[in-house]
């Protein structure tokens, strides 16, 4: 049952007619929180059903001392930080935008694999509007080469409308109040 | 780092200089998907970092074969599914609504004892809009009870505005697409 239907709600009978199972094209965008870390939730739920799982980080760095990694490691999940930890204050863009490609690299391969049911690409986006990678190639290869069954998670801010487009699901996390507006300081194993 | 500043943006100085370090108050709320699952991405991260983990689930029942559930039995967190998998569907109210009102009662046991670094207390906004707590009466107890440490993730559709006020960070997960819609099937290992 799908959470948004758990209460008070009625699927609509035409969409409840055709009804197809496939892999799962997921996009989590917007300026909150919530993106990077509902993919997670989804790992874990995943991991659960012993599904094989893979993520594919863009931007963050293995020796982030990152909560999530560390679980990873402890799960055994097949994970790959390819990012060097890029900032507003980074000054070697090239270098972060050749780890990018490098990570839709690795992408590729795990994809095409068809080893796993359910491959998280985390702040993918940033490759796009950095100019890093291409959405029109990318899109028009995941066309061609996903897995039909592969599930397919893209995270990051302002996700470029071919992506949308392409998603099944789309979510936009939305920052309505955050505590680092209060001065509030970002906390270990829960926002990192 | 948080993940908000991890691409081209700078924290305002004046919030800087105050940071505090606290147990956080978080509700992920609107209409779209990862809402709970955001919350989970959480209990992963605090359990790979060591996190003393507890879930309360106001509205999913221990039968309904959830991921999330045998995950967490995996993980060995203190997890209470104390629901009955509450639906436009259910026929008896005041059954679910003292389901809602036991696990609220399980949830301040487990805020109060002092043994826990982050409860989740999930889909618990339905209990407010459909009457069965009050949340003046919550917010009230939780300012009064909440160990200063002690993070707090609420999930749920329409947060009253009483408990947004009292949160220190609100994302709402808005729906742009949803493959419902298209009529795809809800996903073992996904979505639920």
């Amino acid at each position: 049952m799908l959470e948004t239907l758990s209460v008070n709600e009625k699927p609509q009978p035409a969409a409840r007619e055709k009804r197809v199972k496939k892999g799962l094209v997921i996009v989590n965008t917007g300026d909150g929180k919530g993106k990077t870390t509902a993919a997670l939730g989804v790992v874990l739920r995943a991991w659960g059903r012993g599904l094989r799982v893979s993520v594919v980080q863009f931007i963050k760095a293995e020796t982030g001392n990152w909560g999530e990694i560390q679980a990873a490691r402890k799960l055994g999940i097949d994970w790959h930080a390819m990012g060097d930890g890029f900032t507003w204050l980074s000054k070697d863009i090239e270098k972060t935008a050749e780890r990018a490609r490098a990570a839709w690299a690795l992408a590729q391969e795990k994809i095409a694999s068809n080893n796993f049911d359910l491959i998280v690409l985390d702040e993918m986006t940033y490759a796009f509007h950095n100019g890093w990678l291409d959405v029109n190639a990318v899109v028009a290869w995941l066309r061609e080469q996903k897995p039909a069954m592969l599930h397919l998670i893209i995270t990051g801010r302002n996700a470029p409308p071919e992506l949308m487009e392409f998603a099944d699901l789309v979510t936009e996390m939305k920052k309505i109040k955050h505590p680092f507006d209060q001065g509030i300081l970002a906390q270990a194993g829960i926002e990192f």
